[in-house]
């Protein structure tokens, strides 16, 4: 290909999100808005006291029973799909229910009252609300006013409380952190530190205060990172590359259903996991079908404790997922920066607090990534006279969200391979979680601040981020092993080698739970889901590997309260049996749960999960010192991990994919933005 | 950004190579045609008995002394350069020499004959004479017959033979194995087992053989790669995604020094590293000036050791770089595959056995990468009645080289990142080696096969790749620091605080060698090269992080043979004070080594570390059991590690870049390729 000169096309990319005008819904599809707004209806006119304050804490699909799916799936959708059914938590009158409505007959199945430890998730609304009683309180305007502060720049958030070994019963609660604007909207890094503000969000108003203390705010200097807000000199400086496909995109997109070159899969959004892939299944040329493998795969929960342990920030051990809301929480992307040219928006919805729909664009990206990588190649040189040289290049696809947890940004990936992996990536950046402290200079800390020192008055304290998925992997059927395929040191000792020793692998097949439990980086092992009843042509049980990455172990002591919360933590693999109840690794009810309803619990039954369905929970984590370059913002921080084809298929599934045509346009005359 | 409609550009790329015109030589350019053609002639020249065979094993550039280097590099260039001189590795009547010659002066500055243990690279030449032995062979013609086969369709290839213990000097040999063509070019995957060829390279000739049995020839079906051979159907098939530049390349590139974003470093080619990236350093905007980072970074050794202890296969402990030339392997690359549409290509330049330059065109591809990553991001919604949302796509810059070893194509990654980090990717493709046995089904197989059955007759024997770096962090200057900040749990013990634990950071500096070397994955630690003599604004020592990746502990044991030719594997990191002469961890002389001058033996002095002058080794690995999906080409398995930098700013050095502008292209008309 010795061109000398290439020609680039005109393409069309459309910003513009798709919309799901299709008739037929998958019984897997997110709530519609319709949906959502027959859903509040029937939970209203129901309620017992319309006096009582009714608000929707999480509305969602009750999926239908997973042998279900699979069946109808497996009748390609021509049969009654099942009905559609939603979960819904309501608080009312200081209570929680739970309640089960039937759409179709638009009624109610099931409801109940629950009385366990732990609550839902918190509303923006009530965040929100939460947030102005301070604003309001006469000790905090004067805490304030001690300050010399302008009340009117001083913004406030909210955070959960946890649980710290308390017996009775907890309140509902938050507590309120204050930042102070002034000249930045990076409120973030100007904490008003010492100030604690305890709100019961059933009364909702402050049932405690304190000030124990006054430190100088950060400063305004260096904080700011709108690029509108910048002085010269600007920088670093790179040429733009743009993506471009003279082709279009190569997926399709039917409702919640994407199709891209060998992959199958459904999209779903919740207003707690994020993005829910389903029914991820993969073409098997050879066999000319698709193969089942991956059946739902979500992250279930996110562990953020911070690593203060002083009276301001003991608590500080967010659950960002089961309180915060891991969709709620996402964000619309922005075309041409946070997605590339070529990518393609969905919308998501989802309820408010009082039940009605609330939509947030551009929730989802999906693109085709052209990195530059190499999907397998090889030049032969070792045929005298003759040069081979083959090369493949990647294209992969990606289902991207981001979800601002307050000051965080998450990043969050699936990307499908064509060689049939799915990576799944997540990136760390946004603002750190600061604290202020008297410090200009590292001399002046005299005691563990439990922290770097980043700037002036600015310390960044120690925290970890752990995500656990939920990955229900089906392959190639649903009745699955868990094997570990230990690498073992073998040592010759008859002397039937001029070796001394080598490895070899010893398949250890977990019969129940406990078997299991992995923690990684101590023994090397490959880890792998397997069908037991299915082989490849020459005997090889069909499988998919787990490649670990960001492994992170959990510092806190076991019987320390956060952790009895996060034991789900513990490991970085756990196998479960399929039960459907099993969806949040840290409870349903993790706002000031108690660890009593974890997958740790869960698992504590060893239940048999030799061919079985059965559910990997994989945690990647990250132990966070912050550094300098993570202030005033961050950037970004990559991990993740990969789900390997291993001898899943008879042989190189991409061996036979052709190189994209590359397309030639010409006569283009130029204008600039 | 609401574009309805994006137009895309023309462009033009040059796939022609950038050609170095530059009349002064950079001291670390490495050697040019005309350099190499001086340096043949002096050493024929100087040869004392002209009917001796002389061979060039290995030339290079023998680099001025570093201190000399960063002087000259301090003072802009502008003062005379230090005097160009060469290493020349030769053998002559059986004997290794090793004779530094001085280009200024077209004089010998030394020679010596090296008689320790262990030989220099293998030349392609001496390789494809050997190869050619067999075929001229009669017991060896006599196996092919034995076997049915056509001699005509057998190709042969070299393998280094290691050392087993044997005690009296070892002679220069190789081992050949030949494989069967017969309507394939994957000859890899198709051996003749059991044939075992001995070549004496001094004799070139045949000294031992044997055919101690008859297997299978793994068949032909499903084992061609080439598009070409492929039939219907083809797929799985995806869009193309090119990429483009509507302001051409941001890199500069002036001889061998390559200037882009904020980065600025010398880009070098070995015959035995490859790629050597030099002097990095970036651009700090605060501070208006250039600073150092990395004063060195190559790959050192690449150690293969197969896992099947039998007569055939126990020596295979391959030594990629010291025995077969990881810049010798290096392989053109080819544009839009290899590399994307928008990349620059450089040549390499290197002496064949006769001491003549010989030209890898497009040895390198330098471009830069815009995967729809995401530099750093933030939404905050927290202050009401406003949405800030500030995103920063990433672009990053790669250099790459594939090396194919044999059947393995290693693609090999420097990625430089406008955020300051150097992140190092390695890619493993192209052909696994494989045996040849008896089974069609793995229930054929009774005793353990050291392998995976990978198709009818062909096993995937278990093997690893361990990948050393040199990198010889300058961090802000050469006088350096290796600190482990260790994280530690901390129990609280004093009911200060409602919690039970937290952990922190205790700082631990590397005095000597002993201290610093480092199993990673068993403790949790941050890794960093600091600078003792140099703080940040508020204190910090500025230093760069190591985020590793990849992590793989050799299983051999410690006493085998090739592990002790490979102890550097036994750690993840070391730390070594700047020696000149310590280049490479497997030793000056790799082939048939006896492992007496590894890093292992260097470390072993124990010297002093702290605020020296020093040098981070670090063995990323992979431990591969074949699955059938590698057969009969591997999709890329990826790795590698990161250098971040850690409070060597005072801030984010990305937080005032801009996004690139998005420029449009109209008025197009296109043409298929």
């Amino acid at each position: 290909m010795a061109l000398a000169l290439i020609y680039i096309f005109l393409f069309s990319i459309s910003f513009t999100s798709i919309h799901t005008h299709s008739h037929h819904h998958h019984p897997l599809d997110p709530l519609t808005a319709k949906e959502f707004n027959q859903i509040q209806t029937i939970i209203t006119k129901s309620q017992a006291d319309p006096t009582h304050n009714l608000t929707f804490q999480y509305v969602g699909l009750d999926d239908p029973d997973k042998q279900t799916i699979l069946k109808w799936h497996s009748l390609n959708h021509t049969t009654q799909p099942p009905p559609r059914q939603a979960l819904v938590i309501t608080r009312v009158n200081k209570q929680t229910h739970e309640t089960i409505v039937d759409l179709s007959s638009h009624s109610i199945l099931s409801t109940r009252v629950y009385t366990g430890y732990g609550y839902p998730l918190f509303t923006f609304e009530e965040q929100i609300a939460a947030n102005q009683l301070p604003l309001k309180y006469p000790p905090f305007i004067a805490s304030v006013s001690k300050r010399k502060l302008n009340l009117t720049e001083v913004v406030c958030e909210s955070f959960s409380v946890g649980w710290f070994g308390e017996k009775k019963k907890d309140k509902r609660e938050l507590k309120i952190l204050c930042y102070y604007l002034d000249g930045t909207v990076n409120l973030y890094v100007r904490p008003l530190e010492g100030i604690t503000v305890v709100v019961d969000l059933d009364e909702m108003k402050i049932t405690k205060y304190y000030d124990r203390f006054t430190v100088p705010m950060p400063k305004v200097d260096g904080i700011e990172y709108q690029a509108s807000k910048q002085k010269p000199p600007y920088g670093p400086r790179a040429n733009g590359v743009m993506v471009a496909q003279p082709d279009g995109p190569g997926f399709q997109i039917d409702g919640h259903m994407i199709r891209w070159a060998n992959w199958n899969f459904h999209l779903g959004f919740d207003i707690r996991a994020g993005p829910i892939i389903s029914l991820a299944s993969i073409y098997d040329l050879e066999k000319d079908t698709f193969r089942r493998v991956l059946y739902r795969g979500f992250v279930s929960e996110m562990f953020v404790p911070y690593m203060d342990p002083t009276e301001e920030w003991y608590y500080k051990t967010f659950f960002d997922a089961g309180e915060f809301g891991f969709g709620l929480s996402a964000v619309p992307l922005e075309p041409m920066t946070d997605c590339p040219a070529n990518a393609v928006f969905m919308d998501g919805y989802l309820a408010g607090q009082n039940g009605k729909p609330f939509k947030i664009s551009n929730v989802f990206c999906i693109f085709e990534k052209n990195a530059g990588d190499v999907m397998w190649r090889h030049t032969e040189t070792g045929i005298i006279g003759q040069v081979i040289r083959e090369v493949r290049p990647e294209v992969s696809l990606i289902v991207r969200m981001v979800s601002t947890v307050g000051n965080y940004d998450y990043i969050v990936d699936w990307e499908f391979k064509q060689s049939c992996s799915i990576k799944v990536g997540v990136g760390l950046t946004g603002v750190l979680e600061v604290k202020a402290a008297p410090y200009t200079h590292t001399d002046q800390i005299k005691e563990d601040p439990y922290a770097t020192l980043l700037a002036d008055y600015t310390l960044g304290p120690y925290h970890d981020h752990f995500l656990t998925y939920h990955l229900d992997l089906d392959v190639d059927g649903d009745e699955n092993s868990f094997v570990k395929d230990k690498l073992v040191t073998k040592r010759v000792t008859d002397h039937s080698s001029l070796r001394k020793s080598y490895w070899t692998v010893a398949r250890e097949t977990a019969k129940t739970e406990s078997d299991a439990k992995t923690k990684l980086g101590i023994e090397p092992v490959e880890l792998l889901v397997i069908n037991p009843n299915k082989k490849t042509k020459i005997g090889n049980h069909v499988g998919y590997r787990l490649i670990p990455g960001s492994l992170a172990s959990p510092l806190l002591a076991d019987d320390d309260y956060p952790q009895i919360r996060a034991e789900f933590t513990k490991y970085h693999v756990w196998v479960t049996p399929y039960n459907k109840s099993e969806k949040w690794v840290g409870g349903e009810y993790v706002d000031r749960s108690r660890g009593d309803d974890t997958l740790a619990i869960w698992s504590a039954r060893n239940r048999d999960i030799e061919n079985k369905d059965i559910v990997l929970w994989y945690t990647l984590g990250f132990h966070h010192v912050p550094y300098q370059e993570d202030f005033p913002i961050m950037p970004t921080l990559s991990g993740g991990f990969e789900l390997r084809p291993a001898n899943f298929f008879n042989s190189n599934p991409v061996l036979k994919t052709r190189i994209p045509m590359v397309a030639h346009w010409r006569n283009c005359t130029s204008t600039d933005t």
